[in-house]
């Protein structure tokens, strides 16, 4: 039963996804408003009558054990936040708050999404692998923003004066020197002058070596998380 | 002599993907149309023999163990049935169905290609390392898949304004994602706004250590077939 | 005590660097300029103080024994080297050097952040990967390079008729390998000719197993880093 | 003595490349032509000299036992051949064969960097792990290029309406599948039709775990060299 009703969840998580994204659509937007109109109103009484049945269930559980604080508890956790916000925008329009921040405020909704992770176990590894390396991931992220700091410093030094619209600051070097380091390149920006090129080139294939330290790092936590699950299993 | 039947179709397989490949060009295809028309006379007229004998001689093999159900069952597996729509449009056009239809139809004759498959055991190793981290490659494709939607639609929300074209909707946000995330990174679609910048790279940042996880699942799953491997080879 | 004060370094060398990066803002530095040189004179002020104190103490230290051939030694480490020359662009005008100059130093003044690695232990795995991994680093980046000049010279050779402007020189060539080769791909230059694309495709293709290389350097040494830390609190 | 005269041409192989790359710079080549030709001249009467003292002196090897056969087998081993073809080009103008063709064969000098392996036995770990990986990594580069080879035809047929000018034939609409398979990403193709760009989305999102299992196989060929290594150690 139990089951059921949480896969139905994830699946009217899933349509509301495809809802907000159909629902940009200008022109489905105008031709089927009736129809996004319908299940707006749909899927919020499904969430509303969700969160309400979660509220009152908390207490079940030992974590939220006590009627009123155990309930204030489980809706102040992070993930039932997220649950109030995605169904909050369609009562709040009574209340007279400005129609626009409500429209942006919907983009929450997406967040349900995330709800998913709720309601299947696949989701443990890769967040054992990132809750396990989490501080060499944050000393590999510091070190990158430095190097990613220096080298567009370094550029904007170097390419201000050829290019006054692309490097007319540091923060706009920056653009420069993020979509380079991640190897994305759009072309929008890249350096003109010998000098820049030259210093780009050798910067950007030394900084190519960076940019792996975090890929290893997960890499090299995954492959420790399986071994883990199996040394478990045989122990089992 | 089996091994020399293998080998010869193989060897037809690569021809006639070069063979379409050569017919898209043009100015080939006007020049040498009597060769090309010769050519897909005789490779259809080989698959066919060969999809013929294979046909016939199924029943040998203990799965497909009955003269008309044997056959039939080997007939509606995958590989049996690309077979088939590879040879089926030569002689389609006798039924007296849309050329232009067939025309699309024939792009399956690339897939023969994959039959090679069938004829070396060189394959089994990557279909192991798909087969044995089926799973957590999904865990994580749904991961990336939940981060390109916010990613999207976040980007969609801070450009739409400056650059109606292109973020006109979150589908359309979505191909900037993808070009972005996979750092493909085209340059068609970026953001322009100070804002959209300053989102965009610092998401960017965090999610390429996302893109670097099933590349660190992958990694380790090889480790673990050639371990396998080599442990096998020291058992025997 | 000690604890509050390289917190307090820490935060000023942060503030110092997001001063840099908003002072190159061409309408915040005339909006706020007053408060931009009173920054400039407080940071200055504490990160002279700090330079005479670790001077001042540094022989209290087993290797800079010597009340002044051990302070001298102390002043000509790298380290203590960019502390000086961030601040001493401060002092210089007086003595009457060239500002533009002064102003291109003070560029090192990025450098400062680097010392966050003195006040942090996190930083010793990185550089332990690199050290462990520096001659396999050295004699792939050694094989890239010469890859690189490789290709980038079969390119020239081929594109600087049709394309004049962008393949002029070997050394123009260079860019476009670097840009490529690290799958930055700018888009600013590309083969045009059949033949280039045909080549530059091939190459590209295969070359993409190089630049993997010191990713699985730096993976494994990661690795290896990890392995080796647990064994060592295993015995502890 | 032997270890100097190494040194000596490797010191001139580095500077006969540096010489090519600067003389394809016009205003150097102009400039300093006298330069470019004496060093020429010098460059190549060194290697002469080296070929002719490699040539002599081979047959004390035991592998090249014979005063001729001896001479004539290893002057046929691929780096002696490429030694022969960097300085041949000086020879050939007095026989009188076309200058241009010289000018694109000199470009076979880079090759002379190559050299530098024999010289270095850093070279050997790289090689050992391309040598034992090499069926595993032909495998996944023959899977790569079918599934390019379908990429490119599917997206051929979507675009080839839309973009007539890059998607004219399949082949080049394989250009338009290597630089994002490779995630290059120039940005002078891609798709533009919704069909085209939903389709190469997914398949780019699909197709990056199969760029990365060369990456895996090098990673872990990385690994095993290391990991035999230390094993060697032991032992001994």
């Amino acid at each position: 039963m139990s089951h059921y009703f949480d896969l139905f969840i994830m699946v009217m998580i899933c349509l509301s996804v495809i809802d907000i994204i159909l629902e940009s659509e200008e022109s489905l937007k105008v031709e089927y408003s009736s129809w996004f109109q319908f299940f707006e109103f749909f899927s919020v009484l499904v969430f509303s009558i969700e969160y309400a049945l979660r509220v009152w269930t908390c207490v079940e559980h030992r974590k939220y054990n006590s009627s009123l604080f155990g309930r204030i508890k489980y809706m102040s956790n992070p993930m039932a936040l997220v649950d109030l916000i995605a169904i909050l925008p369609f009562y709040l329009p009574f209340v007279g708050i400005d129609l626009r921040f409500i429209r942006i405020l919907r983009l929450f909704r997406i967040f349900r999404v995330l709800k998913m992770a709720r309601y299947s176990s696949a989701f443990n590894l890769i967040k054992n692998v990132f809750k396990e390396k989490k501080e060499e991931l944050l000393v590999t992220s510091v070190f990158i923003v430095i190097i990613l700091i220096i080298i567009s410093t370094l550029m904007y030094y170097l390419e201000r004066e050829a290019q006054p619209d692309h490097f007319s600051s540091i923060s706009k070097s920056l653009w420069w020197g993020i979509v380079t380091l991640t190897t994305v390149g759009y072309g929008d920006v890249y350096p003109v002058t010998a000098l820049g090129k030259a210093l780009g080139g050798i910067i950007t294939l030394l900084s190519i070596g960076l940019i792996a330290l975090p890929s290893g790092i997960l890499a090299s936590g995954y492959t420790e998380q399986i071994i883990m699950r199996k040394e478990k299993k045989k122990k089992n």
